[in-house]
């Protein structure tokens, strides 16, 4: 991170740091599909229609036009392509489409690129990689899968090289009871209000509630003690009913929240926790809602969030309800990267430089290495038969530690050595048997000390 | 692929085609990994400069532009931002921006989206997929890696699901050589006549030769003499010495060409050519030439070619040589599943789905399961305890081999039992230790009988 992306908002990595970034995406397609999530792709662009069929597009979206074309003044705006800001639009579109072909409830992950427009800033890129996971039903959809998508997520995080993280919890249904309850019906409004509670503060807030929402000091209040409750464990209900207000919806969204915290304190304890005072994402999610932080990088923003909607998508009088999260994997890979969080144990895949003793011996080597990569064992052999000090030097800039010597005695038999070049320690090998230890066979991505 | 894209050139893969896709991913990246190749992405767009650097784009390039920008006339065309129709333009940035981090020879892999603007048809899409292997070196490159190149695309050619293949190969020095032997020195505008060889046949190209170039009819006889040779082993040396032609470019030529397949017709017999007939290519490329056709499937053109520059990049006077291939992975793909030439042996990657013998053991299910998973098992949980008969259904739509029960004793002890749905075979088991057979681990891609 020491260089400067050469397009502001692009960033790209050295082939070392491009290691940290696979092994999390590694990681994250390991454990969805440990948990039964199918891979899916969806193409890069939509039409601008299909980006517009949720309303209004808040987020910068790139408009693409082909440079040779002659202009087609006469295409309609919404058929022109632009490309994806997020993997839910897509992914609605591709249930609707391939409905008649997918086993429902139907499980995928989907792993891409993602593009926006915006003014680049600390964790906030122009194009960066998301990886989604969602659960959508045909008509239907257990509210369990709230549960488990919590506990798959808890997992993933759990095995890459961040931070401790707390995944928050909100439910639409409980905020939306809660605010009827107490008499204030303009739930976006009230939420508009409560998402500014970490920058401005109560007070300010308790002001606007009462100033835009015309809410009483006592609803205001009343508001404020939802927002303040956060707990590890299912007492947030208790804590909730505490507070006197008395709705149907509210009832619901409890028992809801009860589910997910209540699994999730047993399995995962400490992770997944009860958030009142999380407001984003309710407007436009039905129930649970689903944002995550890096304990000591809060700035950082959420680096994980989602929802369930009741309808994810909709074909004519058939809805798919959905639930899902959605990871920012380059948010977290540039932080990872930025403060040396983990890092690769070498730049290269290669574990052996097979030497060369002399210019004719590359085909020999060639045998050689063939033999260590049909056992796995990532090998390369060197161009040319500079000295050995040379070559060694080639394996040593790379972080490549083991170096291959073959001789040829004088009856023509061949004589094989392996050098481990961080000991020095170099031992007779047979290329049909030497394997490495098991920690150098691949590059190995660690936590430093520093999370 | 009964289906048809939504958006004509944009193809998308139902979960089952996409882990075709992914088996064809993930051995390629297992295979260039195993040979020392490491991994970089580079971002999906380059300025439009960036992109005309080598001259005129001769592809159908997407521009692109936010939607909700106010238009800055000001900014200069050559600044803005256009998708990249290669892996190999902004490898070249790449390489430049980052030689100071960079150990060379550098090897590097590249699996990428790139997009062009063209019209779609049969193997020829709008957004598709490349893979990329180059070695870039320094200043200097050593002609082996011209060799080595070919052996490790034949490896990783040879482990996919696809039809027998055959890597043509040609040599720039060699064919510019002979034309300037036999008095031709337009070596453009010969190439472009032998371009068209397999279109309208040799009469017509001799006819071209003359008219367009002004060769004689001797001439015309002997590019299209070197043209004819095409062999699989050395031999070519001797027919192309016995036109008897004297040139120093053509002699060293001949001399590399010698080495790639001399090497090749050792290590992977038949598999790699000398074929004196390819000439696309050769007008940029400054040595070897690589292209590769599936055999009985010559009509979807090229799919997999590259070659040697002397300067892939250029940074002042400092030169940055490169040779490597690229592989049309999508067009790959689409032939594969166009013609059913491999399938996947399940829908996803659940080996076995724990069921629900009532609503309240989901938890101790999710238990089960999460013993399944630490030993690498792909297990899902019913979401609910519907009748067995439905549980079954639900996995056996999905190609879930196994399902999994679990009892409880009157003395509250837990008895588990798995049944294979194909064969109906139920068994105790513990989730401790049960495993399933190999095969069933993970969702196989396996070559159908097509091939």
């Amino acid at each position: 991170m020491a260089r400067k992306a050469s397009l502001s908002g692009f960033p790209e990595w050295l082939p070392q740091e491009r290691l940290v970034e696979l092994h999390v995406l590694d990681t994250l397609r390991r454990t969805f599909e440990l948990h039964g999530f199918s891979s899916i792709e969806t193409r890069a662009v939509e039409t601008i229609g299909q980006l517009l069929r949720k309303g209004e597009i808040d987020k910068e979206v790139y408009g693409l036009h082909r440079l040779q074309a002659e202009e087609d003044p006469g295409a309609p705006d919404q058929d022109k392509l632009a490309l994806h800001f997020d993997l839910t639009v897509p992914f609605a579109r591709y249930v609707v489409e391939n409905a008649g072909y997918l086993a429902f409830p139907f499980r995928r992950y989907q792993i891409q690129k993602v593009w926006r427009g915006e003014r680049p800033q600390e964790g906030r890129a122009r194009e960066f990689t998301q990886a989604d996971i969602d659960v959508v039903g045909d008509g239907e959809l257990p509210f369990r899968y709230d549960v488990e998508l919590a506990l798959v997520i808890a997992e993933a995080l759990s095995a890459l090289p961040i931070p401790d993280f707390r995944i928050r919890v909100n439910n639409r249904k409980l905020a939306e009871g809660f605010y009827r309850g107490i008499g204030l019906t303009d739930t976006a409004g009230v939420l508009r209000s409560i998402d500014k509670l970490e920058k401005v503060g109560p007070d300010k807030v308790a002001e606007l509630l009462q100033e835009e929402l015309g809410a009483t000091p006592e609803q205001a209040k009343a508001a404020l003690q939802l927002a303040g409750i956060r707990t590890e464990d299912t007492s947030f209900v208790a804590q909730v009913r505490a507070l006197g207000v008395e709705d149907e919806l509210l009832e619901a969204g409890l028992a809801e929240l009860e589910q997910v915290i209540g699994e999730a304190a047993r399995r995962v304890p400490g992770k997944v926790i009860a958030d009142l005072s999380i407001a984003r994402g309710l407007d436009y999610y039905t129930g649970t809602v689903y944002e995550t932080v890096l304990v000591g990088h809060e700035h950082l923003g959420s680096i994980c969030s989602g929802g369930r909607y009741d309808a994810l998508a909709a074909k004519g009088n058939r809805k798919f309800p959905g639930v899902g999260l959605s990871i920012g994997v380059t948010r977290l890979v540039m932080r990872i990267l930025g403060q040396e969080l983990a890092t690769a144990s070498r730049q290269v895949p290669t574990a052996v430089l097979v030497t060369l003793a002399n210019d004719e011996s590359w085909s020999e080597a060639q045998d050689v290495a063939t033999e260590l990569r049909s056992r796995g064992i990532s090998a390369e052999v060197a161009a040319k038969a500079e000295k050995f000090g040379k070559q060694i030097k080639y394996a040593d800039r790379r972080g490549i530690p083991f170096v291959w010597f073959t001789t040829e005695g004088a009856d023509g038999s061949l004589a094989h050595e392996v050098k481990d070049i961080r000991s020095g320690e170099q031992v007779p090998a047979d290329p049909r048997a030497w394997t490495p230890p098991a920690e150098d066979l691949l590059p190995q991505v660690t936590a430093t000390g520093r999370i």
